[in-house]
């Protein structure tokens, strides 16, 4: 199955996705809500949503303005250096446990919205990223169970103020100012995807210009072991998202670096599931306008 | 205003405190809720709240299991390395900025529940901090104007598991564990305690050994300068909870490390706050009572 969460004339509504149409399940079942959650929570297959549905009109897809997939999800545990060439570039050494951080829900916007460019910082960088929505929650997830327990992949371009996430050995700032990690808009339920996202293509781009270029089965912690180690310290739940790192290519490691500026279009898209895309607004214009 | 959340016979409900008698708010006024979200969001006074309970009977405080005081904040920001002789003795230099990172809301226990020590590691230790409940949010807060964004002032224990706090340079993982992070009972309004809490003993023992032992005035970062610099990056909102930072005498810098154990029980008490006490308990042991 293939969602996306948006806005329409008649409000947020869930859209089924078929080709370039677009099912508003919503509308047919005010019970699914305005964001993914219902469904998650309801473990609704294509049949119980096919049975729904019949009848239904569909609307174009570009009709259709994206909303975040999870409104409020209960944690937004992100991977650093999760891609060799990615650490190698930054200077790291590679990591024996994966480098976790958290994201707050204020820094988080979706596809289509503006990713705000602070005041404080020119130093707004893009990171390309493969996400995962929790299913089914657990703790002390086993790896060949840890799989089950994901109800999607969607896109993350994962928004990252250089400045402030060096400032300290904790990158948290830098990862956490308003509107800046991208979410969306396309969700992919596993059934779609090769087994655990991998061997995706993976890129970041600005118009033309290619930013990171990568296949997802780069990635030194799989889905499968991200979950075995989240799920050892922490319970997840449904409607968690996880954000599996980027590649190589980030801004702050060209020379000279190269940040996003005020009215520049960045896209991350991944093969099979699709684009976000996301202008830069600097903060001061985004305060004034809206 | 003191105020404390907790459950008795009739569920969970908001009480205001007068010495040692309670009043449940939320009995006399359903509105208010179960937590204190709703009087943070109404903004409610001390003449508000008292021309809801005229006439109400007071309870004995402790006949109230407590607790959290706020169950579902959007933020939980907490400091590091915020008192120099803590700095010292991890053998951290002292940060230009303030060391930020996060909690999620399952890492979190009220006051008197189990702080679980996990299979996968011995090494749990305390933290005694004072914690800051936000009342108004904002961005780009001014120093002067900071501490009008502050509901009031509780007890928090960061319970860190030390092994994964140091496994990669981000702290997340150790910081995360869940049930670890212990809030509460109390929470006093600013009105009732020195300008921007300093100046308060504070507190960690297990029974008569006193493990930490310090004033809020060694804080580094002071509350009003903490919140200027969150809200320079994140949009603060109500009922927002940022931990202060503890200071020394973890148990991590002890020579031998001096790590909590199954059935001990942790005191944090604040001055002019009161005590936050959490019994110790093995995650096989919890899981099998509960």
């Amino acid at each position: 199955m293939r969602f996306l969460v948006g806005q329409v004339n008649e409000g947020t509504a869930v859209f089924l996705l078929s080709g370039n149409s677009a099912i508003n399940l919503t509308e047919q079942d005010p019970s699914i809500g305005s964001d993914l959650m219902g469904i998650i929570k309801a473990g609704m297959t294509l049949s119980d949503l096919e049975s729904r549905v019949v009848g239904a009109k569909s609307v174009p897809l570009d009709t259709i303005k994206p909303a975040l997939p999870v409104v409020s999800p209960g944690m937004i545990m992100c991977l650093g250096l999760n891609y060799v060439d990615h650490i190698k570039e930054g200077g790291y050494d590679i990591p024996e446990y994966p480098v976790f951080f958290m994201r707050g829900p204020k820094s988080l916007m979706p596809a289509g919205a503006p990713m705000i460019r602070p005041v404080c910082s020119e130093q707004l960088d893009y990171e390309a990223e493969l996400m995962v929505i929790i299913g089914k929650g657990g703790k002390h997830i086993s790896e060949s169970d840890a799989l089950n327990h994901v109800f999607g992949y969607t896109i993350f371009n994962d928004g990252s103020v250089r400045e402030y996430q060096r400032k300290t050995p904790q990158w948290t700032a830098g990862k956490n100012f308003d509107s800046t990690g991208a979410v969306g808009p396309i969700v992919v339920t596993p059934d779609e995807l090769p087994v655990g996202g991998e061997g995706l293509k993976i890129e970041a781009r600005v118009g033309d210009e290619i930013l990171q270029s990568a296949s997802t089965s780069d990635m030194m912690w799989s889905v499968a072991r991200t979950i075995v180690a989240i799920s050892e310290f922490a319970t997840l739940s449904e409607g968690d998202l996880i954000a599996m790192g980027t590649p190589p290519g980030v801004g702050h490691a060209k020379n000279p670096p190269r940040w996003l500026t005020n009215g520049e279009t960045v896209e991350v898209e991944i093969e099979g599931i699709g684009i976000c895309s996301n202008p830069i607004v600097d903060e001061v214009t985004f305060n004034k306008s809206g």
